[in-house]
């Protein structure tokens, strides 16, 4: 049993070495750099052009996904060290599905873009990840890293080539995608057991901290992840300004919001670590339209609001009475703002911000997205809950020393006081 | 009264909104993206080319301002916390003010060099928020930050365009003026009851640790905060080759000096998070000068020792004789070595090293900010004394549970034993 | 005997200073800037080209390998703060000892790459200071720095003016050679009474985390450093491209191997902070040849099991029976994986991937490069040994207290148990 996960790693690395070996290839030469005396700077010739808003999109996928995960006061290591697992692995994998989706039959060139968009892909698994936290094992996100990105790939070639809707930050095929992927893997692998919660769910101080420091990545960079594929010119500017002002707007009502919601006006972190970044996700899909920076200053300011309603009021009705529970409130950060940002998108073409696309093109890249995550989500959960993966026990959810060698003080420590016979994996990793 | 401070953010994210509605406009189409054939660059159409150097800065902004604040045991969620919520008003408001003082009477293009000084603006306070850390609530903070603004935003105006002195890396403008202000503010709100220091003041092993991510990051990215409005070509170069030197020239003078004045020669964290930063202030005055690496070598040593003197010999003098308490000591920080770099630029424009200022405009500047500065921040704290507001009672200071949900397992960490019930602020936040 | 650290550390900086004054000069004017008509993109042109490189590095050079060293329970202020310190002395001391051997008797002009190669050159002080991490104190640490900067600096200018071999990424002259430099140093330090493991020397939970912040940085920004001072076009792209996918399948197998290796297929976070980042030393020395995308997957997958194995089986017997104590691992992250990488190249090499170079120039790198390490660590490691520079007792190893004023709640923490009396310094400081 013990061999499962690091035979399907090892298996998984094989395929991509093999898969890779036959379809892709490096970007030809004459395409790489610019010559500066000539005008034409298409698409491929922007590598190191695009290089800096590469980084910064990269530092949020590891440093950024990782470490917002990290305020579980047991699951820290888990958090950032799948998150690299299953990025890692996904990049890979993005790189080839949509590469063949987009390539036309030919060999994939890698070029900069491929690799944004790899990085791209693999923010939907995590994102998807973000809903069940704590209750699966790396094996089953191995499996789930595979099968959703490639029905994030699907998605987004029928978003992009079939219904031509536009989507630059992509609030609706990867945050709305994401969230709802995840959500229904969630409510599919549901466990009764932990109706009333677990001792293990909650923070402890300087976890807060720690999840501090993948929000502030996350929030910095975001004009980077909504404006790194735009057109170059204008669309690519103006998806850096609004995302910037709506990031900014939504920092306030998320703030405002979290201390009316709360006992006795109080700020609560889970609010300030996701809440704030609730903007950035839904000024996505009109982040390149000329909507007038204090347009995306109200779409942020929305986003902030609804997220910690969200947070507050949508996540314990999920718990309880739809039976999905959402670990990290997916649904509020990237779920909820991603339905605002695709709805935000049709009244922005209706009202004339893009000729690119048509209100029903862009309803049916929302629809899309929603109604493929769910199926999609619905499918995985059934096959990650055959018995042949494992998973964690109730009792050991969201505990790292189930997958992880922790600190032999650990008997020593407050966070780590259970004996050790107590850890259960059924079956066994 | 727990309505005030989420009214207050509202309200004026909905100010900010009307007013960018009224006076905000994108760049136009033209000047984004430079044709490639074209050689006259002028600022406008630099967009992407300063775009890593603001992103830079705005790491700066909310992770390294953030978490060099994260030092105390107990404050953590406010440090990192209150930081983004201010530094997020404030680049709103710093767009506005530093945009109609600049534009006369047009409206606002926002353009890189808009967004990078709307983030600079945000320093200024994150500064003063330094000097008066644990001591003031959420609401004294939006308010001290839309006062402190506007003071700042008149300053540079004066400094730029009447005395048309050169502080490229705002060692005047910026860090002397924010030092003096928050000081002056230190001042005005001076508790006598916590005359003899708070349990709360001081930092735990991780803590610092934390703390220290604040400083890498802003050691490491000060070459771009003060290259990134320089001119371009010889300027900005120069700007960032001085500042690099002086910070790692800087870092030998305070590790000597923070061993020499410490007990049995052991290093002190306080100096080693602050004053290693202290070069990169003294040099912003004369970055972007031809004055020669050696001496860029030589101010960021004498900034070095500056900062670990003042820290040692000075805060303990301005906490019982002037009565000003600077939680972070940003005097040793950012007032003396900004007083240092305003020094240094008055001798280097004397000796040649730039002719687009004068030793007497220079000393205006310096003398302006240092002014401007300790007026407006007298005023600020008038204000911000106003019982209207509330404020923690001198036992709850340095305490997010003030402000805060913290996690509930707080009884059982040796870092909160305090008993819930401790908690009072006057009048309620 | 308190006095020597500061005063040697002065000593260093006004040295540094006097021989900046000597020898450094700005990029003359004309070079600074590319005139946007002019097509010849030459080196010293491309300034603010490279810049977001150079922070890449930047970052990790501070940040990486900083907070990498951070996973000692009571070694964290050393970790960062050392490694800030001798990172600054070693820029400056690395400008200097390769500018004047590659300007050939001129003026060293400060141009971007001599900012990168300075950076460089610290990251090899900084692979052996992991070596010894804990150890030797400070005042040890700057002789260090000093005698391995020039060794370094010597190599690599026989590697690349006198071999004329190709390592791009410094898979040889920075990861080989620092790691058996370090080595030959722990070895002539080798102390009997730590045979048996320290307290000290183990993680707790959150030093482990603090640890993955500076694995992320480093992994995120590989490519960066790979690339960095590679020629422009298809090379640097190329770099770029094999270090992303090199690091990616290297991941996947150092999971899988820490899974098979531990007990029960448990990860340990040893190996995920370390050997994750193996496939980008071992892609180093082929990263700008034309090798395809996935020859540098396969080198990563092999880098990745290699480092892994190594912590498993090679640090303990190496700290037994060959009496070399590797604190981080040094030989498993940089040493093997770089030899790997200088084989790989030569393999590359004789196979056509590059025509720079010939197999008989790359050997002869590798082997200068172990070469030089072994021998200039052991000259080292013997003027360390020296007793005037004090080192630590062995009861004080991995000890932050020895060096630092630690908080002084400590008593009431579980981490610092012992009684104050138990420091010993022998020599003091």
């Amino acid at each position: 049993m013990r061999f499962k996960f690091p035979l399907m790693a090892i298996a998984l690395e094989v395929a991509m070495i093999v898969l890779f070996g036959l379809f892709v290839q490096y970007e030809t030469d004459q395409n790489i750099r610019q010559p500066p005396s000539s005008s034409n700077s298409t698409e491929v010739n922007r590598f190191f052009e695009l290089y800096p808003l590469f980084q910064d999109v990269h530092v949020m996928i590891f440093v950024g996904f990782g470490f917002l995960m990290t305020f579980l006061k047991k699951y820290g290591f888990s958090s950032v060290g799948i998150n690299l697992l299953i990025a890692a692995l996904g990049l890979q994998w993005g790189t080839l599905v949509q590469g063949i989706l987009h390539s036309h039959g030919k060999k994939i060139h890698i070029g900069i873009k491929n690799m944004i968009n790899a990085d791209f892909s693999t923010a939907t698994v995590l994102i998807s990840f973000g809903a069940v936290l704590g209750k699966i094992s790396p094996l089953q996100m191995l499996i789930m890293t595979i099968i959703e990105i490639a029905v994030f790939a699907g998605n987004e070639y029928l978003v992009a080539e079939i219904f031509m809707a536009t989507d630059i930050g992509a609030s609706m095929t990867i945050h709305a995608f994401g969230a709802y992927f995840g959500l229904a893997v969630a409510g599919v692998l549901y466990r009764p057991g932990l109706r009333r919660g677990h001792d293990n769910e909650e923070s402890v101080y300087h976890s807060d901290l720690f999840a501090m420091i993948g929000t502030l990545f996350l929030w910095i960079f975001w004009p980077s992840f909504n404006s790194a594929i735009a057109e170059a010119g204008d669309k690519q500017y103006r998806a850096v300004v609004n995302t910037y002002f709506s990031l900014a707007a939504c920092v306030l009502t998320a703030y405002a919001f979290s201390s009316l919601v709360e006992h006795r006006g109080k700020l609560d972190m889970v609010h300030i670590q996701n809440a704030t970044l609730a903007g950035g996700v839904a000024v996505g899909t009109c982040a390149d339209m000329a909507i007038h920076p204090y347009i995306s200053m109200i779409i942020g300011s929305i986003a902030g609001m609804v997220s910690v309603l969200g947070f507050k009021f949508l996540t314990p009705v999920f718990a309880t009475k739809l039976r999905i529970h959402d670990t990290c409130g997916v649904h509020n950060l990237h779920g909820l703002p991603g339905v605002v940002g695709g709805l935000a998108g049709i009244v922005a073409v209706a009202l004339g911000a893009s000729d690119m696309s048509t209100p029903a093109m862009q309803a049916a890249a929302l629809g899309s997205s929603i109604g493929t995550a769910i199926v999609g989500g619905l499918i995985a959960g059934l096959i990650l809950k055959l018995p042949i993966w494992g998973q964690p026990s109730d009792q050991n959810c969201y505990d790292d020393s189930v997958f992880w060698e922790v600190p032999r003080w650990r008997e020593h420590d407050h966070h780590f006081h259970e004996h050790n016979g107590h850890n259960h994996l059924e079956p066994e990793l």
